[in-house]
């Protein structure tokens, strides 16, 4: 079965300056639990869920509205194509620890959205299980967006607070 | 095959009046995306998810050090028991919306906690696919912890933010 006939169309997408309070009112009102993010040409960037801002945005200690979705989304967003197969589908979820991605036609035309909860009528206990057990496991790493080879690690300050996340590669120590 | 034999044992917690920001640490260091919730005489009172913190900190638009964690936890404890089926647990989960519950034997002693993501190596399909979509469409409802009849709900400021979970049972009105 191929995953463009289970995908979520239409799927909601913020801009990348918008805030983490205006992201989770978004998911709040919409009974949504990831969003799509935009830059100012409406070109998709990034993707945030509830674990990206458990994550990156909680242990700043700071209100919502003072950290962007660009500093809290996955980026660049994971993809698969919407007449690839359910299972291999599974297995790109599972191999990247991701609970959902999104679904391209062609190049670069979006077509929705596609989630485990999605896929897991039509797979076998075994895929389903792998998946969420990834998931689970798997620390969440952020690619750096300037150097796209480095990840983004947390700098705390003595209380435990993240004060800024920085590139791990030396050569760029990109901030955000 | 009854439940505790999949459960996990020694579940971490964390004191009711810890805050928000002490809880996630706790959760971020050690890989886990819930925690039991104890009181001052280490009773256990509630259960904390990433869910539970989305939808009941973020729009409170405050610092994380600034919420304790018995403002954001669910109470009572969803539990089941030990000898339980995993079949009628996968049931249970589902009606309730829930990814997790607490799992004890005889009548207050903990054994652990047991997840969907546990429990999805031993279930058909059709069960671990009823609980995956439950817990996606069903919205967050906290029980009021002062007259455990109403059920608490977000108040609004004109910016959107929430000032206050109040109790929608009019005779009681509690407020945190």
């Amino acid at each position: 079965m191929k995953v463009g006939s289970l995908v979520q169309k239409n799927p909601k997408s913020i801009d990348q300056n918008a805030t983490v309070f205006d992201a989770v009112k978004m998911m709040y009102e919409n009974g949504l639990y990831g969003l799509l993010v935009t830059d100012g040409d409406n070109h998709y960037v990034g993707i945030i869920s509830e674990r990206s801002i458990i994550n990156r945005f909680v242990l700043r200690n700071v209100p919502a509205t003072e950290i962007k979705v660009k500093s809290v989304m996955r980026t660049p967003i994971p993809r698969v194509m919407a007449d690839d197969d359910i299972k291999d589908v599974a297995s790109f979820l599972s191999s990247n620890g991701l609970s959902r991605c999104a679904v391209f036609r062609n190049e670069g035309e979006l077509v929705g959205i596609i989630t485990i909860t999605d896929l897991s009528r039509h797979l076998s206990v075994q895929n389903v299980s792998e998946v969420l057990l990834s998931h689970r496991s798997r620390k969440f790493k952020f690619r750096c967006p300037a150097c796209m080879v480095g990840t983004m690690e947390p700098v705390y300050n003595p209380r435990g607070e993240i004060t800024v996340f920085k590139c791990n590669n030396n050569k760029c120590g990109h901030m955000e």
